[in-house]
């Protein structure tokens, strides 16, 4: 089958030939519907060697939909059958640990003696026509959504859910929550805020084609990126700030309009990964701001972020894309070309 | 000035003048807008004398809203004027108690000591062109909304705000609220759930008139009520079952209704007081499905009310009535003709 | 090998000979230390044919500890070996679905379709000298306690664990948790609270032993059961009431005294299943006490039990008995002579 | 009577007579019985004149205890009396605002317009014979504790209190909260811990004397501060880190080990303020552990803290000094002489 590899480190994948691999005791061999095609792939690629605790080669693909195609021997359970359409959770735990066993396979405790993340990050991942996953708990089935268009939502979807699901307690009628960064995550975001909660929902970012984007999805208020966007959310806010600030940029200017739009008792969360730095000190935050960055999200959430999906009410924006065409998509990903998130689908 | 006054229990109240009050030290004296008519007040005037642990006579008004005419000595605080439009919070408690410390006055640990259960509820109300509160920190500014058409916030919205706010956590994505009952409490019920949570929303009623008033409030399914009400909840929600049904009735049936069509860990809130029995036994309920019956809402809860209805994502469905029409209007009240909720307004 | 065997419904067990068994792809073959003796086993062999959704025969025995013997084909995984002693998790789900996926195996959506509810209640349990667990995942590390006396604490503890941490974030210091019923969980019980917040503790029963066994377990307050109970209660929290009442019973009585005992936003949380039944309705019980039915607890928290016995905080009572003997041990138990927990052990 | 009284900026207070205050509509006149000795105050000294936003003369004290000597006019309510003994909760906020609603004055959203903080933060404090407070919602009553030794519990409890009580859903069996800093505030945190959860306690502190006073408040591991400090933390934690780091110093190097220590998931809590930074970065800190910076604690918090210190479980360890020596206190205290907290007592 074709499969898209990474074989070096600080080089390309290569798109190439490899068996169909066969399901072992516990595993289950997935038919792939389509595979996103992530920011943090990129990484992955230009890192050097010995940064990432993975050995190679290795397929990648983190984001992945498909039909269940054998379920491997002991693999069977309630609930899953061959043919079902599902998503795969990505982060793969030891799934015993305290972390896994309540789902958090994202903070597994034993992710340092696993080695590879999931499969796409260290093991073989979803971008090929056929897909091992390691056991029938780290898939969520789909029901009627096309799983070609399905694949964003566990790690597009699913990144910006987690973010905004602990902070809902906090976003109250009143409250205000700010998207800084409407891109793959930040588009979604927008529309998750907008289904779970009654915030008023601010979108930032420098591009006006990107704030139509948020607009479109629901946003309240749309303000340009800049030195004048906290200003203008505190005004927004009759002067308390935001409840929860979203920055899907993560750099120092978009981490400083977080901690100048942010309300006392807000959470300043980070999903952006640009290497920003904020800097925590008496003075330069509100009363009890806090700041972090959170990883993925979990698998009770997947299957949320599933059942919302099915509603309607959030709607990747999807391109899809032939499998051998990976690195032209990257480099269109590179280029700042793709709109909401490109998705690879292998031949049928 | 006018005021509808109980002065005698087991009668109507009288339609009379009455001096207009002085605010005292720390009090506040409102001129009202509007007073929402309510069916509890029914039962006030229906009970034998010694029920309610009130002095007579008072006037009727437990949902209010107006504007502060006069701030007593030592009621002056930041963020309130005289002017300012207010909504009338409704249960007064003692201030000083661990419950009223968080805002829980409707749950004072000093009740008792204090007899009066609030304006209208003991204390004299909003029935009247003016009214007396005891303290500026039971008013919640309005802003910019009509305060005739605001009242019925106080408690038509505010009682299920509560019940559905206790339920938010479990409320995720592809769970499911039942709202049994679509009057005063249940068409706000219903508009509350599709602004606060992604829960699909079921509206019961035996009327097809109000299961309208539901589908036009955002209710995703309405399900006629009686016998076979539980089962299409249950086949609705892929066998799982509600994991809210707020039963605003509380009669006999529709609790049974409540118990069948419940999921496990699931809330069963009642906030209708129609005097029916849900006994509780091993193999009548779901697993860990909890049975509670909540008193009105918070302080802060009253604020979140308020900045909803400013989205006006709520509104409620109001009919305005002369102040001397009293008495018409609670006999309209029992014969069943006011729809969504009635308010008294004065002469201006 | 020796295992006691259900072979017939309205029967006592059969100690008899049976083959040790095989792990098969996924599953992990456990060398059983202990296994608890449990009143609900009375119940599963008195209930008639067709009253439990199991086949037979089966073994007894969902409480079980012991050590991994052999991982099965693909049961291997990160921070589990052969030789580490384990508990094994009681409720067995389909490992997939949301109630699962966060650990609450206990509420597993596929239960209907998966039948045995788990290792002793349907598929054979650790009644024997060795026993199969489906999956890793259903084992919890116990480090260094020694597993014949931690076999309790796979339900006598994590049964009321799970009833009181859903109420933690309300046994703020100044409240007040009563459990009703000091005998296999109610004694955990009060260990637990003790542990795990500063709510005083009130330990209620008949029996003078058993309330010197809850003084000793660090009740603060021990009230003899009956028709006083309440009020003492009452009196002991100046009147407010209990937050938590834990009844361990379930009877009739014990339910009364629990809606009597009491506080407005309190926890009714039954665990005993006596039969009883608790009548909501306005009017009988204080505003917001909410009553509940739960069942066992979740992955997760059960490592957090083992935590907790591990800092020697929490002790089950336990007295050790042969294997072979396991109907004398439940003629015990129907007599009432057994103090906190018997452990059946096979011979080494 | 006599006062300590800030009469200008980056001087030192003096000990001054000024008229006995009478109490206007809604106010309290409280007859002090101790008001703590606060590092804060140091700094209020200190600053220059313009950083506080605080009108000049004002009398010091903002940890203060006594008795209700006089209600004002309108002041009286339900359970609280002339000679009753109550704690002074300390920041004043409206009283209406959404925040002070729930009984977080701390974060009053009016806080600027009000200027004073409380008393002894710009309104007259309790470092005098007598001490008026604006509203009786703004006292604990004491019950039976000895007000001389209380004072400490209104901020040196309230404030760690408060830190500790946000992160109590996390703090469950077999997690570890590390507390920095063994003062005024860091000893009563290590009590509160020990109180209020399972969790291990760590303590970390530069003085062996302050570790040893750690151990006696029931640590259950005291490391030295420094360099290895981090990593002993993580060695006791199996590597995971610790789920809560309570930094009562907020320096630097404080601020460095807390980030090493903390485990994913975790709070990082700064209620120390000696001015250092901490930069959070992708890198630098476990995911998703989020750092913040709180002040003081809520109107709820404080009765809670009362509770707990009447069942004897926490004892702020207390130096007592009469009034007039304010300034020589003030001294030791800078002179880090002062173990636990000083307490200034007017003359009887």
């Amino acid at each position: 089958m074709t499969a898209v590899r990474m074989t070096a480190w600080q080089k390309s994948p290569e798109v190439a030939r490899v068996p169909v691999p066969e399901p072992g005791p516990g595993e289950v061999l997935i038919k792939v519907a389509g595979a996103g095609v992530c920011h943090s792939d990129l990484h992955v690629m230009e890192w050097p060697a010995g940064t990432l605790p993975y050995g190679l080669p290795f397929t990648l693909g983190h984001e992945t939909a498909g039909w269940i195609h054998t379920l491997g021997p002991g693999a069977r359970t309630a609930g899953l059958d061959e043919g079902d359409a599902v998503l795969v959770y990505g982060p793969w735990g030891c799934g015993v640990c305290p972390s896994c066993a309540r789902g958090a396979e994202n903070y597994c405790r034993r992710a340092a003696e696993i080695g590879a993340a999931g499969g796409g990050l260290g093991a073989d991942g979803g971008m090929a026509e056929y897909m091992i996953v390691p056991s029938p708990r780290l898939l969520t089935p789909l029901g009627d959504l096309d799983p070609r268009r399905a694949a964003p939502l566990t790690d597009a979807a699913l990144t910006p859910y987690h973010a905004v699901k602990r902070s809902l307690h906090r976003l109250v009628p009143g409250s205000t929550a700010v998207v800084i960064g409407v891109g793959g995550l930040g588009h979604m975001a927008v529309q998750l805020l907008k289904a779970l909660c009654a915030a008023e929902v601010v979108a930032v970012d420098l591009s006006a084609e990107k704030l139509d984007l948020a607009a479109g999805a629901g946003a309240d208020h749309c303000v340009p990126a800049g030195e004048g966007a906290a200003e203008q959310i505190r005004e927004l806010t009759g002067g308390l700030g935001a409840t929860l600030v979203l920055d899907c940029v993560g750099a120092d200017p978009t981490l400083a309009t977080a901690a100048a739009a942010a309300a006392p008792e807000s959470d300043i969360t980070v999903v952006g990964l640009a290497g920003g730095t904020l800097p925590v000190r008496y003075g330069t935050l509100p009363w009890e701001a806090s700041v972090s960055i959170p990883y993925w999200g979990t698998r009770p959430e997947l299957a949320e972020v599933v059942a919302l999906a099915r509603t309607g009410r959030i709607r990747p924006h999807v391109e899809v894309f032939p499998l051998q065409e990976a690195n032209e998509v990257y480099q269109r990903l590179r280029d700042g070309l793709i709109a909401g998130r490109a998705v690879l689908v292998p031949e049928e």
